[in-house]
C-alpha cells in the first residue's frame, strides 16, 4: 500500500528567477574556445545558433536571473510539481534512511525538459526566430521542444539519433502532433549526416552526431536558431526551478537532505535538483552530499576525461573543457538514450573537478531492476534515465540500513516511463542487452581527443 | 503562446466521501434481472464476483459514502488534480465561451480510472481476495488495475481485447511492470473465450467478450473476484471524485459550468465529472446542461437500444437494462478502445431516459483533428477517448461564437495520449479509418437482444 506524502506548492510558488551557480563557484570553469585560433570565443561567435538573451546568461556571473512572465505563464499549466515522501520503498527497503523525490514527470511533455524548451521558444520568438532545430537522444527532449514551439509558434526540426528514432517511434509521433519534423540521424539533409552515412550506413546514431546536424542547419540559415536540451549553461539555469522548488518543499517536510542524487546524461536534470542546493552549500556551507548517477555504457563522469573537447561528432561546436568519452564515441543502444551523450555539461564536470560532486556508473539492467522495484513501491514508473538515479538511492538507502543510520535522501524523478515500455518489455524479457564498455574502446574515444595546448 | 489558468485545491480537499447519485434520482433505474428467473436479483448472486463493501455500494441509495482513509491516501499521490481555463483554445476558436477542464492524466496510470481500481483493489483487500481479473480495452483500466494491485498486493489477470493489445503493445509492458499479467481475448484460457475462437478464430475481440472471460475466471475461483472499470454503479460512484472537486475549483474560479461535456463508453468518466453537478441540479434546481459524446463506430446512446441485455458476449452476468447495441455487437477496431462497450451504465441509460442527458456521436476523424487542435493550444496531447469530448466541446464554443454568448463549458480530460501515439501516427500519414457505422450491422447486434418480458 502506498501511502507517499506529498509536499505541494502553491502555484505563485514557481520561482521568479532562475539561480545561476557561476555566481558562487570558488573559482571559474576554464573559457569555451574556438576550434580554429584556440582562443577564448565571444558572444558574436554563437550569435548564428542562439538568440542574444540566452547567449547573455550562457556567460552571466548574476546570481538570480528573472523569468520572463510569458515563460511563468507556461510553467503554470504544470509547475511547481510535486515532492513525495517514498514511504512505501522505505518499507520495501525497511530502511532507516528517508526518501524524497521530487517529480517531473507530470509536465505535458511527461519530464523535466519543459522548464527549458519553454524559456529557449520564448526567447527565441522575442528576437524572431521562426524556426528552431535540434538534436535528441530518447526523445524527452525533441517532445519538450516541439511542445514549446508549438505553444510559441516556431517551427521546429528534430534530429533524433537514430537507434532511439527506431527504439520509440511514439516519440517521432508526439513530436508530429505538436506539429514539428522529426527526422531520424544520421540524415541525408546535412554534409554531416552524410559524411557520417558515407564512413558507416548503418549508423546507429549518437547525440554528437544530431548535435552536428542541427547545429549545421541553423548555421546556414538566418531565421533558424540552434537549441540545446543539456550541456550549456543557460539550459542547466533553466532546469533551476526544479531545486528551488524542492528547497521549499524539503522546509515543508521539516527536512534538508543529507544526499542529493541526481542522474547524468549531459547534465541539465541532475544541475536542475543540485545547484540550489549546492549554490547554499558554496555560501552558507549547510553541508550535502552530491551523487551523480550515469549508465556504465556511457560512463563520462567515472570513466571520461577531463579535456577540451567538441560538443559534437561532426566538429562544428567550439571546444569546451568536460569529462568526455571523445566526440567520435559512439555508445550502444541502451535504452536510457537521453544518457547516450560522450560528455558532460562543462559545468557539472568543472564542479567534479573541484570535488564538489561524486559519481557513479551503473548498468542498464540493475537500472530496471530498480525502477520496477520503485514502481511497485509507489506506483509510478519511471523513464530509464531516473532509474539510475533510484539505483544509487536504493544502494545509499541500504548502506544506511547497515549503518543503521537515518540519512535523508532526496533525487529528482525527471519523467515517467511512459513512451519508454519497450525497455521495460525487453527487460522483463530477459532480452535487454547489458554489456561492460571496454577497454579498448574507451581508448579509441580517447584518440579522438583535439590537440588542444591546454589540455 | 498557452496562458492556461490553473486552479488547485489543497490536499485537504480531496474529497472524504463519494457522492451517490442514487439518492437523488426522481425515480430508480429498473432492477437488475437474474438471467435464468428474470427476477431482481440480490447480493448474494453478486457475492461470487465482488467483495460485499462494493456490493453494499451498487446498490446503496445513500447520498455520501466515506471514502476510507487508505484509499485517500493513495490518491494523495495525484489528487486533487488540477482544472485549467484553455484560454489558447478559446484564442484560437475566437469564441465567446469560456472553456474549463479537469485533467485526470496527470494520475500514474495516465488516466481517471485510477479513482476506482483503488478503491476496488482496498476492499478486496479488505475482504481476504488475493487476485483479481478484468478485462480492458484501450488498456487504461487494465494499467489502472495493475497499479492498484501492485500498491495493495494483489495478483492482477487481464483479458485485453485483441486488437487493441495489438495496437498497444506498450499498454501491456506497463501492466506487466507493475507485475500484472496481461492476456489477449477471446483467449484460450477460458471457456467464452474458446467459444469465440471456435466460431472465429481471427476474431479482434470486444469488450463484452473480455468481460465474459474475466467474469468466468473470477465465478470459479474462491480467492479470486472480478473488477469492473466502468459501468457499475459503485464504479461511477468512485469516479465522483473528479466532479467534487470541479465544484470547488469552479467556484475558485468564480464560475458555474452551463453546459458539461464528458465522452462516454461504458460511462465512468463521463458519470464522474456530471454526477455531482447533476446531483445539484436534482436537489435545488441549479441547472446545467450535460453532453455525453460517443464515437459514432459504437453509438450506444444515440442509436442504441435503451433495452434489458447481457453486460457480456458471453452471458455469463446478469441482465441489466441499458442503452445497448446487443452483446453480439461488435465494433471496428477504432482507436478509442475505452469506448468500445456494446451497452452504456444502466444509471447514465437511466438518465438519458428522463431526459436529463444529452448524447452525440463523432467519427473519429473528426475527434483526431481536435484532439490535435487542443494539443497545439493548450500542449497537452489528449487519449483518443477525450478527443470525443474536445469535438463537442468545440462544437460548441463555435456555436457560442455565432449566436454571440458567452457560454461556460466544463469538460474532462480524462487521459493524456502518451499510450496512443499510434493513433495519431495513423491520423496525421492518413491511414485512419473512418467508416460509418452500417443500418445492417445495427439491426444484426439488435436481433441477438434477449427476449425479456420486461422489455
Amino acid at each position: 500500500m502506498s501511502d507517499a506524502v506529498k509536499y505541494v506548492l502553491a502555484e505563485d510558488r514557481i520561482p521568479k528567477a532562475w539561480y545561476n551557480i557561476a555566481a558562487d563557484l570558488p573559482q571559474p570553469p576554464p573559457p569555451v574556445l574556438h576550434p580554429g585560433t584556440g582562443q577564448p570565443i565571444g558572444p558574436d561567435d554563437l550569435a548564428p545558433l542562439f538568440p542574444m538573451a540566452l547567449i547573455g546568461q550562457e556567460v552571466s556571473t548574476e546570481r538570480e536571473i528573472e523569468i520572463p512572465g510569458p515563460v511563468r505563464d507556461v510553467y503554470r499549466l504544470w509547475r511547481p510539481t510535486p515532492l513525495y515522501r517514498a514511504r512505501g520503498l522505505e518499507r520495501a527497503l525497511d530502511t532507516p534512511a528517508k526518501i524524497y523525490y521530487k517529480y517531473e514527470g507530470v509536465s505535458p511533455a511527461g519530464s523535466h525538459k519543459p522548464n527549458t524548451s519553454v524559456a529557449q521558444a520564448f526567447y527565441n520568438k522575442e528576437e524572431g526566430s521562426t524556426r528552431l532545430t535540434t538534436e535528441t537522444g530518447a526523445g524527452q527532449w525533441g517532445s519538450a521542444l516541439a511542445f514549446a514551439g508549438a505553444l510559441f509558434g516556431l517551427e521546429v526540426d528534430v534530429y533524433m539519433v537514430r537507434v532511439s528514432f527506431e527504439q520509440k517511434p511514439y516519440r517521432k509521433a508526439i513530436m508530429e502532433t505538436y506539429g514539428a519534423r522529426c527526422v531520424a540521424s544520421p540524415s541525408e539533409e546535412t554534409a554531416a549526416g552524410r559524411a557520417i552515412l558515407a564512413k558507416d550506413p548503418t549508423s546507429t546514431g549518437s547525440l554528437g552526431i544530431a548535435i552536428s546536424e542541427a547545429v549545421e542547419v541553423a548555421a546556414q540559415n538566418d531565421d533558424t536558431k540552434y537549441s540545446l536540451g543539456s550541456v550549456l549553461n543557460h539550459v542547466l539555469l533553466h532546469q533551476t526551478v526544479v531545486g528551488l522548488e524542492a528547497i521549499e518543499q524539503m522546509e515543508m517536510a521539516g527536512e534538508y537532505p543529507d544526499i542529493l542524487v541526481g542522474c547524468a546524461g549531459g547534465g541539465s536534470n541532475f544541475s536542475g535538483l543540485v545547484f540550489p542546493f549546492l549554490g547554499r552549500k558554496l555560501r552558507d556551507g549547510q553541508d550535502v552530499r552530491i551523487i551523480a548517477a550515469e549508465p556504465a555504457a556511457c560512463p563520462t563522469l567515472t570513466r571520461g576525461r577531463y579535456a577540451y573537447d567538441f560538443g559534437d561528432t561532426g566538429h562544428l561546436t567550439p571546444l569546451v573543457k568536460m569529462y568526455t568519452l571523445g566526440s567520435q564515441f559512439v555508445p550502444s543502444g541502451i535504452h536510457a538514450g537521453g544518457l547516450r551523450y560522450h560528455g558532460m555539461s562543462p559545468m557539472v564536470s568543472h564542479l567534479k573537478e573541484l570535488g564538489l560532486i561524486e559519481a557513479r556508473a551503473y548498468r542498464q539492467g540493475e537500472c530496471f531492476a530498480a525502477g520496477i522495484r520503485f514502481a511497485h513501491a509507489e506506483g509510478i514508473v519511471p523513464a530509464p534515465e531516473p532509474t539510475h538515479a533510484i539505483k544509487a538511492v536504493i544502494d545509499e538507502a541500504l548502506a544506511c540500513k547497515e549503518e543503521g543510520v537515518a540519512r535523508t535522501i532526496l533525487f529528482n524523478l525527471c519523467g515517467h516511463g511512459h513512451f519508454d515500455m519497450q525497455a521495460y518489455t525487453d527487460y522483463l524479457a530477459g532480452t535487454l542487452v547489458d554489456e561492460e564498455l571496454a577497454e579498448d574502446t574507451l581508448a579509441g574515444g580517447f584518440a579522438g581527443l583535439p590537440p588542444v595546448a591546454a589540455q
